[in-house]
């Protein structure tokens, strides 16, 4: 994926599932095309390959588990991400953490499968670990901010600009994000000055009165 | 879901993965309404709303979470299968099994979503216990005997007839499949003569040299 | 354990962990003793053996693991109960839940090692579906009410003798407890009267003010 | 605990439950004491307490979990462990892993106890994740070599020298251990001459045909 990137996380959210979920996938890629701005959407589980066959944005997985293809009724392996569409996945997202050897197994087998992974970490002890473990991206998202109406550039930018230098200092490779209560494109604007690469967001479009709106303000923040 | 029925479970195979899944499942379609029986398809999870869209046959989800709609990323809570298309879901999978009190208040979801349920049990106590929570299918499946090469009903046919009456016993209204190993049409139909109304099968036909072949057998034997 | 039955769990209390735990069990022992009424007590997982060791009322586990003795690190399989001296073990409790195999698989288990079950159910279906799988005792208690001031016995009269009403029909071997909200002995009375064999209560005695009155109140009510 | 080291872990070998447990911790203690070496043991979860109570070398728990005391029934939060008498504990084992916020949050919360902590990692990138969490020790162990006949130092040495190179990269101050097949004395000196501080072992000890015999000769390979 491009950078710098707005990634929409769908979480299981009413307004953003089956047909509400493709509208709202759609209205992003139009944006992204129209704003010539990189921007990637993780639809509910369920919807992942229905979003990915309807759109050519990035299509991300929520979430994924350490198992082969197989005799594994309801589980998700990397193999049925790729087989979908989908570009990659966010994982151990602080709604849906992993185990820690999963986690770097997923990277792994993500890698060979030429999928692209985006880590949370909810703090920066956490951070510095998925730096090591050599992930795409490592988003770092306070939880207590997940949801909210502050933006964690605004709340606690030292948090912020504090990860970019530990994971530097871990793992040069690792391309930073970060989330929680990122609203405005002001709020964007100042994640990249931060030393970020592009935020991860969800109810900032997803819950906004009109999401289309939200989009392109958030998206004139990212720079270009 | 009419009965007698035959549900086809893609689990996380290779081969009923994406554009295979899809391919599988038309062709359960086809087959179906060529020889009038009535056929469910439970594709891998995150092809589940993509195979409800382009398929009229009933869609079933392998599994869900007991959770609402909301901030809960990487989670399937029952309102995702619904938005989907899905006509219900298998749940308690011996390959997924869930806790008791999840499991009872997924069933109670699901009825107020008017989404069918077929609950997985692995012997005689667990299938009295499913009976006890309602849904609208128990289905038997002995777990030594899953993805083998005997059916239960020349294996274990004591077990499936034992769990038809054992149900009844408990819920009169409950309705019983069996599963595990289930591989041709004389299967079926010693299934449905021990007292089932249906079958769970997955390997029987996802691996099968020829799918169309083993489900046209397969079919011959669901009576009409 | 004979009947009627007071049960104290001891849950993670900061109050009942090590050497307060053992103060508190030898309190439950010395009443028990006193008063001739049979209580037994179900201490931090971390002290089972050593309360067993230093008690002789029954001693029961908060949980335990779906695992053979062996090379399983961090787990408590039924081997570990017995060798630790305990008679039984509380299984499902609402904060503690097991997969429905699992948990038919525990109190097969425990019976053939002859350690008693206590089996929580947190509503009616769930009351029943563990009655069919024939534990020692369902123990039902509504979460909403644990850990609060108003004692199921007052708040939900209905649910108790309905739940006793409704095990009955589906294993009459099966013995009634019912908890959460229990704090005097007018409660134990009134469960008795609603048709359980006793009580399973926590915080009425470990977080008691005096801990040793608040149990010979709650036995007074026990009957004999 | 003072290096170098050797830890037994007693899993939950039957061979070391209840009583025949405290006699493994005594054996254990005599030939610390007779020999001036330092030995941990980390008993079987029920016999935490019992062990911590009856012995005076280090007592490990073998896990533990991210959730504070309260009203959690059947957990074991750190507070448990403190009370038990109980030195540190063993996370993140390869038979019971942790998802990576709580085996961060635990390490924090150990250390806020005074406990020492004991991470288990599989490979190189798992090990210098954990080594990022700042815990008081890394033990690596290649699960694929858990509990067999070949030594990892014998096998992998250069996965032993190469995470201890790793960890040391990410940081200093964290002491390296090594497990995996250790059986002989030979095996421990060898671990100290690849750079770590001491040994894991389990089946070594607690399925010997002379735990005694077994013990007195890893021990002659700890230096002193």
């Amino acid at each position: 994926m491009k950078t710098p990137l707005l990634i929409v996380n769908f979480k299981a959210y009413r307004e953003a599932l089956g047909r509400e979920g493709l509208k709202l996938a759609r209205l992003c890629q139009e944006a992204s095309w129209e704003m010539s701005k990189s921007v990637a959407v993780a639809p509910s589980m369920v919807d992942l390959a229905s979003i990915a066959q309807q759109t050519k944005i990035p299509v991300l997985a929520q979430h994924c588990n350490n198992l082969p293809a197989g005799s594994f009724t309801g589980w998700v392996p990397v193999e049925a991400l790729k087989a979908s569409g989908a570009s990659g996945t966010i994982l151990n997202h602080s709604e849906r953490r992993l185990e820690l050897s999963d986690l770097e197994a997923l990277i792994r087998k993500c890698e060979s499968f030429d999928l692209e992974t985006v880590v949370c970490a909810d703090n920066l002890f956490v951070a510095r670990a998925c730096a090591a473990l050599n992930p795409t991206f490592v988003a770092v998202e306070p939880p207590e901010l997940i949801g909210g109406d502050i933006s964690v550039t605004a709340a606690k930018p030292e948090v912020v600009s504090g990860t970019v230098e530990a994971i530097a200092d871990v793992n040069k490779d690792v391309k930073v994000l970060c989330g929680a209560g990122v609203k405005t494109g002001e709020d964007v604007a100042k994640a990249l000055e931060l030393g970020t690469e592009g935020v991860l967001l969800s109810s900032g479009i997803v819950k906004a009165k009109s999401p289309k709106q939200a989009l392109e303000d958030l998206l004139s923040g990212l720079g270009s």
